[in-house]
């Protein structure tokens, strides 16, 4: 059996676990909180620092194949183990391009990808020489997560509010639609393609207020997306899964928002919506299988679960009983034991043929499903 | 968390412990053999023997509830546990009642279920005295498992093939179909049934063949099948996740071959083509949770994928690539490194709305996927 590790122990690592279950493989993970979400689905936890050299580059070399759930890893590790032939995926000069949203937006702009107009500046300082850019998002170079390290400016006044530390300055896009897409490449080049998914979000917290697939899309729209989709995988040159987040923006225009190369969060529909779902495609092609199908079965909407705000502590899931009594729904809780106001503790999917069905359900599980302490 | 155990760690085990972790549950596994397919995938794994009173009590009085993924376990132990105020489920009494081929056939009978007509003999000698009820099935009173245990008996010139144990000696039944039900029952009583599935078994290894669901039956079978199913369940008078093997005759009569009280190899199916698999069913039991809904999404066939004849050793599964590129086609292998003669090394399930294309898959399956070594 190959041997494969995963940089990271959180739900896309518990979820990637569930699957690697029904191949053959012998599952590694390395985080630093031997309680985290992923610990005990594996067949070897290895307590280490993913951001660490050492740590990173002993976990790797006892491995055939080496992957990431979350990008804050060390990447000059991954490199060191890709040249002593472990096989890394993503490549780490991908990883590299994109964990940095500088570098990330100067590769798009280098290979003709469309994406919103943006400065770099180094600190913030240098935003007062930019200010007819406002309203504008500033975004972290490193360390952004989960809607942190981006930060909305819309005028001088909020100039306080700045990142102090090099950023990416984006002019504001008038946004119609979010919408996010898969895109699956294995080590032979050939790719598949989910279909796109709209997203709808919570203005206040910037985390997802639930998603529903397929994406309501014109067919020029959806050829535009998956054409860029494919140009800007193609152009990072790695096998792998990657989620890339498009802007329609009121005219039309398809624009990057900004790609993760691993699974993701606006992939969890998969499990169940797809016969073959972005776990599965993952495991597919770090162990050299065919590539799974895309076709999705159904339509499906999905809500994160967020811990509410105003509640920190041992988690409780309020309304549980009546979701799990809902038909056509999915309930997926990621193990955490602690909630904290904005942490993603949990997902539900909802399938079905009928789209506004699949919203008012969406809505309703919202209502009754809450994360609290 | 509530803390669960089972007992046992194969296959059934580690499809349990995939879907555990979309639960809050804190998991525990005794097994005697620490590299079995559940063993990495639950928080805790215990060495042990579960025929064993002293390590099945040890294992299981620090848990809230504790289930069974096969039946030779020490049932005496259950019962003291369950005094003790340990959930169990199956109930102690049920899986005693159902262990023994021989308690389960007077089981039926007492409670009025249609069965095959029966003696128990016990021992060799004995089968002499009912020689008049040849071409017969003798089935050990304990410890058949997988086709193992179950001797067909045409004529008196096989006596010598018979078993020298208590048994059950069962007439032949002219089946025109084998199948089998799943019933879910939870500790308020309330049940959920699944469709029946219809299996072809290979008469040469007395193993599943291929299995279709939903089972092909005309309404008043239908019926009387799920009547003598819930009727089974009640008597049982255990919660639990229960399959039950059916035959029905050449003269349309339904008759009980035999039950399980654990998830079952003829519910595999479940996984992808119902939105509450057999899996997530008995969590819900476990847990106190709603039970799910048990309505198909999608009919579906499955081939088993057993140990070919004639290889043992290091595993090696012939043609996975091509089975693994076919279109709605899901491949669970159980990471057994060792493979043997029929040993049950993995499943696959195809999903389809056209019943020629399922079964037309399933012999593509079971002609290319061969389990070598």
């Amino acid at each position: 059996m190959k041997k494969v590790g995963i940089l990271g122990g959180g739900q896309l690592g518990r979820m990637l676990l569930q699957e690697a279950a029904n191949y053959p493989v012998e599952t590694w993970v390395m985080e630093n909180d031997p309680t985290c979400p992923a610990a005990h689905l594996c067949h070897h936890f290895v307590t280490g620092n993913i951001r660490s050299f050492d740590d990173v580059y002993q976990f790797g070399k006892q491995l055939d194949a080496i992957t990431i759930e979350i990008e804050s890893v060390n990447v000059d590790a991954l490199e060191q183990l890709e040249k002593e032939g472990v096989k890394v995926i993503p490549k780490p000069s991908a990883l590299r391009t994109i964990k940095n949203k500088i570098t990330q937006k100067e590769f798009y702009q280098a290979n003709g990808i469309p994406t919103a107009a943006f400065v770099t500046v180094a600190n913030k300082e240098a935003l007062k020489s930019h200010l007819e850019f406002l309203p504008a998002a500033q975004k972290l170079g490193e360390g952004g997560y989960d809607g942190k390290g981006v930060q909305l400016l819309h005028s001088f006044e909020e100039f306080e509010l700045a990142f102090d530390a090099p950023s990416v300055l984006e002019k504001k896009v008038a946004i119609e639609k979010e919408i996010a897409v898969l895109v699956a490449i294995n080590n032979k080049g050939e790719q598949a393609i989910y279909p796109p998914v709209e997203m709808v979000f919570d203005p206040n917290l910037n985390l997802l207020d639930y998603q529903i697939a397929p994406a309501d899309l014109e067919d020029k729209t959806l050829w535009r997306v998956e054409a860029i989709a494919l140009k800007l995988v193609k152009a990072l040159e790695s096998p792998g899964l990657f989620a890339i987040e498009l802007f329609i923006d009121k005219d039309g225009e398809v624009l990057v928002n900004e790609a993760a190369p691993r699974v993701h969060n606006s992939g969890h529909h998969t499990i169940e919506a797809h016969s073959s779902s972005q776990y599965d495609m993952l495991w597919r092609i770090l162990l050299d299988f065919p590539l799974g199908s895309t076709t999705a079965l159904l339509p499906s909407s999905l809500v994160n679960l967020i811990g509410e705000p105003g509640y920190s502590g041992d988690v409780n899931y309020e309304g549980l009983e009546e979701v799990l009594n809902m038909e056509d729904v999915y309930v997926h809780l990621y193990g955490k034991k602690q909630t904290k106001p904005g942490r993603k503790m949990g997902h539900v999917t909802v399938l079905g043929k009928d789209r506004h069905d699949l919203v008012r359900k969406a809505h309703q599980i919202k209502r009754i499903l809450k994360v609290k302490s």
